[in-house]
């Protein structure tokens, strides 16, 4: 576990009443780790900007019904083995799946796998969640 | 399966070349399956900002090591379990944990379900991905 | 001028290193300066969220040679003078105009502006900048 | 002025009935107006995405009575002045000051231009509006 390093910040006092509030609002156990919250958060963008390794989730919404739609993210997701971790598949309502694939590598790697998804035709929508290995985050 | 309507749209010759530009780029079938993907990812958002029906995958990093931050991570899904329908943990390395908890209910619960679990202490970065339950984008 | 208050913050030694290196990158002059900006962003993103009294920005992008896009433009802008500050107005080349308009005024007004002007047939872009009338981030 | 093209599209059903719903709520004259600006947001993302050049516009929220302030917004204005189109200045109260500064260059040198002001102690409040030149969405 990393050593913590105390230091010293100044507010303005009415900005700093209204940190608290935001902090009470998001239920942060107190000023140090919402800080460090807003710190990673910024660390984070930058690892995937600068094209490190990195972690992060795509969410599918597609109809199972749909024609070739299966095989064609099962496909897809086998081309980019390599980066992908596991997959949550949710059955929504008799139509609608909800998949769930965790991915790590490049980011540039898993924007293209997300990418490539979000084209299956039959996929409805997508989205990626860029988040971290945690390495760089300590 | 809905039925399909076609309908003429009318773009400026080079507006229309960058667009088959960007369809190759992303591996799209076609200018309608490209189109509709557009159209939906608008429609996500809406669902989203009136506060409708919607489901999403919320991910957490956190160091497993730290104290308590396993079973208040595990606590909170419980406080909120009516909107959290299953749950991925990949074992990043030694320390690191990356959860992929997949929600489904009102927009205003699955926001406050990854308020509280990104408050955790420990908890390093989370996110939260708005898909949708489908239902609007078919 | 608001008084200024000190307290101390807890960072991790390697995640302290990190944010000193943004810190250098984005050209702050220490990290309080940096800490008070990633708040007073978090603190504006609310403003607009719960629909208070905001500034911003909205930009244009129009050719000026298509059929009515000005007088659109201006009507439209009259429509909504009780949120217009003043506009500042830009030939980028022969065709191209890049139209500022500084608003102020409720988040939801604001919005409407800016979907009133980008919906008009000739507006190729627009955005609308989320900014603060500076009191509740002092 | 460009040439138009036309071309067929399909969505299913239901989806058009909501884009149309959308068309309505935002004010569009009609579906290829809409689907151009979905379009042109796009291709206005990749522009900067791949450091094209690009125009833009960043808000500055600042209080003209802090020290220094306001010779530190003028001399970074200068030491960028190849980017800078021109500049608009708004009293918001007694205290502060909207500045809106009107961009065009690369993509890196406005970002950075962005970086430098918004890191000026006495700067609360900064965001980039990435907008285009015009030239490619045309």
């Amino acid at each position: 576990m990393s050593d913590l390093v105390r230091f010293g910040v100044s507010l303005e006092q009415p900005l700093l009443e209204r940190f608290d509030d935001l902090i009470r609002e998001r239920q942060y156990t107190n000023r140090s780790e919402a800080l460090r919250d807003l710190i990673r958060r910024e660390l984070v963008q930058r690892e995937w900007r600068e094209g490190r390794d990195v972690a992060g989730a795509i969410t599918l919404i597609y109809d199972h019904h749909k024609k070739d739609v299966l095989a064609k993210v099962v496909d897809t997701q086998h081309d980019f083995q390599q980066v992908i971790i596991s997959t949550q598949h949710i059955h929504l309502d008799h139509h609608n799946c909800l998949e769930i694939i965790a991915a790590r590598g490049k980011a540039e790697e898993v924007h293209k796998l997300a990418d490539a998804l979000k084209s299956i035709k039959g996929v409805r929508h997508g989205t990626l969640s860029m988040s971290s290995t945690g390495k760089e985050i300590e």
